[in-house]
């Protein structure tokens, strides 16, 4: 994990900033695209239906509920918050910025990835009010597949 | 092409889904960064020419031409919409997400890419109402250098 | 640096154009995700000091100051302008794009990188009105560290 590097050209400054000002991630490498996450459940059918998308007024909940959507993607690929590179943060209402930190740092702990916060006006669901749009990277596979190609064609020449 | 792949950690619950929770790619790779496209033309002069910019009401034929353009990048780079990881939809009015998908799915036919969609106020020309942002991969081009370059270096060799 | 390139399907109308309709870059290679940029100081406390976030009027001040930002990351990399991949650029008024587009040029050169360009709400300080989001990337660290531990491991073979 020596690939996901925090950009910190004044780290003395860094205390209480909730992202790095840049992360670098070195390939090859397997990149993961997130798609935005909120509230909502993970899978949600479409066109959508109102009753699932019934949103908690609470920011932190709807945070802590969105960061749970990304972290089955994130397990699904086996990978860690550490292996986060970049968030883009969708706001309804800028003062709601600190709480959705507070929430996000429980998740990312020590970690800072590289972030975008910006306000927009609405979201895929009426009351949802934070999406969370994340980009990650693990290491690659394609060396495995490629030493068992290796591995097959030598079996072969190994008779 | 097994390199992009869909990330769906409940595949089960995936069939109205009009994008995948995630999208991996793997590198060695040449991403492709696509710029924001609108139903304006591709090229069009700077500072805007209202001219260039007459946009059509329908939200469909916004879409439509919208990735027209982006095919017209995709082709000149000889990929395909399964090429396509990432999508980042910016709408005027969130109500019309589900017109767009349906133009979208012509294109993407089976293939899901990762996809964020926001609601913001104004787009690039007044009356447009659709921009849509992707990322694309397709094999590394670097292989094939070296490979030619090992050529050039072997040919004189070979004299 | 032949490895970032413009993708150009009809150059002979990219003349006006502040952007490329797309933008590639092969792997291996070094990305580097850089956190959105205002013209508020790089570093900055959090929760935010309404004193650290007092904005000039002028948004071609306030684009310089969003470069001069980015350009402290790009240093702290050994990267240049010609680096960046993609520039997302979020405007709170989009009559503004045209100063905005002006400022960057004068750092970017000839150079066009991809580019999205979004009307939103608000950003992450009141008087904010432009924040430049982007990507770039350098030469892999990679190679160099396996010639390093080749040295190394070569060394003792040496002796």
């Amino acid at each position: 994990m020596n690939k996901i590097e925090a950009v910190q050209p004044r780290p003395e400054e860094a205390a209480t900033m909730p992202y790095a000002p840049a992360v670098s991630v070195e390939t090859p490498a397997e990149l993961v695209f997130i798609s935005g996450a909120t509230s909502s459940p993970l899978y949600h059918k479409h066109p959508h239906v109102p009753e699932e998308h019934v949103q908690p007024d609470d920011i932190r909940e709807q945070t802590r509920r969105a960061m749970e959507n990304i972290k089955i993607v994130l397990d699904h690929k086996k990978l860690a918050w550490r292996n986060v590179i970049k968030v883009t943060k969708y706001l309804t209402d800028m003062r709601e910025a600190d709480a959705m930190h507070e929430v996000m740092n429980r998740y990312f702990g020590e970690w800072r990835p590289a972030s975008t916060t910006i306000c927009i006006n609405n979201l895929s669901s009426p009351g949802a009010r934070v999406e969370l749009d994340m980009i990650a990277a693990g290491p690659p596979n394609q060396p495995q597949r490629h030493r068992d190609a290796e591995l097959r064609r030598n079996k072969g020449k190994n008779k």
